[in-house]
């Protein structure tokens, strides 16, 4: 019996896939080949997660893989409606992205707080200035997606003493629905966004959300760039409608060296590198390989993305959820 | 019957005695005028922490107010054998400073986790470069000082996943003592000083202490500058001994702008401002007026300083500190 092909929409460094050498057919493809091997795949494993390729190659001729896994979190890339109405189960990373992110958004709102920019600004000017840092504790955030970096988030902002209510699509329990999102943002002194890119959340935060805001409040972006529209957001800082802004994502990625967005007062830019620790790609690598034989031995997968709702449904709530 | 007198060796701004107007005869000092005014207090004020005219001025002839408070934390620049000696209870501030300055050690170590200095220099130079960070949860700390700041700091990093190592002078349940440091230091990926300055913590991070740290170790502190041998610590960094440093307290303070250390590469300098926090100065001089009128009726005082010790007795311990 020949092994089953497992087809890699490759990145650099490849996966390291370790125990499944010798016992699946692996073969590697880019954006241009894809198409044109899709048909004998049995199992695709995108590891671009960047890339597009897999929406643009979906709709082709020929049979099409049993199970894609993205070794990223979200799956807007991938999306097209004939793989959403295919019978091909479609899995993510899981559990690895989280943290980081999480630690990187509390880390903002602490160098926010601080004014670490000030600082480091007034030592590269060799100025001796103290000044009045805000205190985190007692303070209010709103984290807007309740999937598992919006989780995370609340948990270590609670964690360091600030009252959050996490935001989700619907209310539920300790969890707040998008109806109470513009009363919520109105008294916060932060705003994290987390949220999957889909059709209701395009451009969610725009002139209007920014202008619900306390002018002493800062939003941040983790989640995805088409979330936010930049012009209104970079207008909003510019009439103060809010202190500070910090984007780890983008509309257009890699953001251009000429954008305006790279000098905008009281705006923090990053390279989309929340998620990005050391050692990540082997444990995204290992997670794979797990489920690998998880799959091959019949048993059933884990973090299946619901295709319609383009998000794994979640569960339980995490602790320290402010109640609605 | 007159008034009490209460004297202040002031700053600016001068302290909100609220309450008490009308009810004591409040005098202003500064450091040339101390010692002529310290005869007719009954209490006195340190509300300029900054200053040693206390230590200078006490030894003088005449009689001494009963009542020391210093609206600071350190008593190290206030204490002389003489103050020592005498009955006059030293009382300091308490609960108004820890929280502040646990929060900017937090806030460093996320920093330096993120790499967020680099990510603001990329940012400064437009350039589009993701890098990996490094995942805070699941590292080791030792926190050197069991005062209130260090707990408070403990208490911070175990929120954020970190194993805490606390070091105090002897240890004591699940406090470290100060012969376990090295031990703990050569494992430590976060070292973080808030010792108060006696004659045992004077330079005692030296040239040999940073020797035993791993290369990809962080120093932070935030306690008192002269803990810390400056130019070792800088030889240090430059033999990459360890991967880099904070320091919010100095030696000489306001640091000249001179000074070497301003640039020393993977050196963060801020200007002693870990503990200010806006709304600070006036919960200090309320916290003042509460212990003012326990006193007045007779009462205990909370938070005196053991004089001999130089610092408040420790009690319970925080949750999260790891075991010796």
């Amino acid at each position: 019996m020949p092994h089953p092909v497992l087809l890699v929409l490759d990145a650099d460094p490849s996966p390291r896939l370790g125990r499944l050498t010798g016992r699946v057919d692996v073969r590697y493809a880019d954006a241009s080949s894809l198409a044109g091997q899709l048909p004998a795949a049995d199992v695709l494993l995108v590891w671009d997660t960047a890339s597009d390729a897999v929406r643009k190659a979906w709709p082709g001729p020929g049979a099409r893989p049993r199970w894609v896994h993205t070794a990223g979190t979200g799956v807007d890339r991938l999306l097209c409606p004939e793989l959403i109405a295919s019978d091909t189960v479609l899995t993510r990373a899981r559990g690895l992205g989280e943290r980081p992110v999480a630690e990187y958004a509390a880390g903002l709102v602490l160098a926010f707080a601080k004014d670490l920019p000030g600082t480091l600004e007034l030592q590269r000017l060799r100025r001796w200035r103290p000044r009045e840092g805000e205190e985190v504790a007692g303070s209010r955030a709103v984290v807007v997606g309740a999937g598992p970096v919006g989780r995370e988030i609340t948990r270590l902002l609670h964690g360091l003493g600030v009252t959050v209510a996490l935001v989700g699509r619907t209310a539920r329990r300790t969890l707040h629905g998008v109806a109470d999102l513009d009363r919520l943002a109105a008294r916060a002194d932060w705003v994290i966004a987390a949220v999957p890119l889909t059709e209701s959340t395009r451009s969610m935060f725009d002139r209007r959300f920014f202008g619900l805001l306390q002018p002493s409040a800062r939003f941040v972006n983790v989640g995805h760039g088409a979330t936010v529209v930049e012009a209104d957001l970079v207008d909003a800082l510019d009439r103060r409608w809010l202190a500070g802004a910090a984007l780890d994502v983008f509309e257009d990625e890699p953001l251009d060296g000429r954008s305006p967005l790279w000098d905008v007062p009281g705006l923090l830019v990053s390279a989309h590198r929340s998620g990005n620790t050391v050692g990540r790609h082997d444990r995204l690598g290992e997670q794979f390989v797990a489920m690998y034989e998880q799959w091959a031995q019949g048993g059933p997968l884990p973090h299946v993305v619901d295709k319609r709702l383009g998000h794994v449904p979640s569960r339980d709530l995490p602790e320290g959820v402010a109640a609605p």
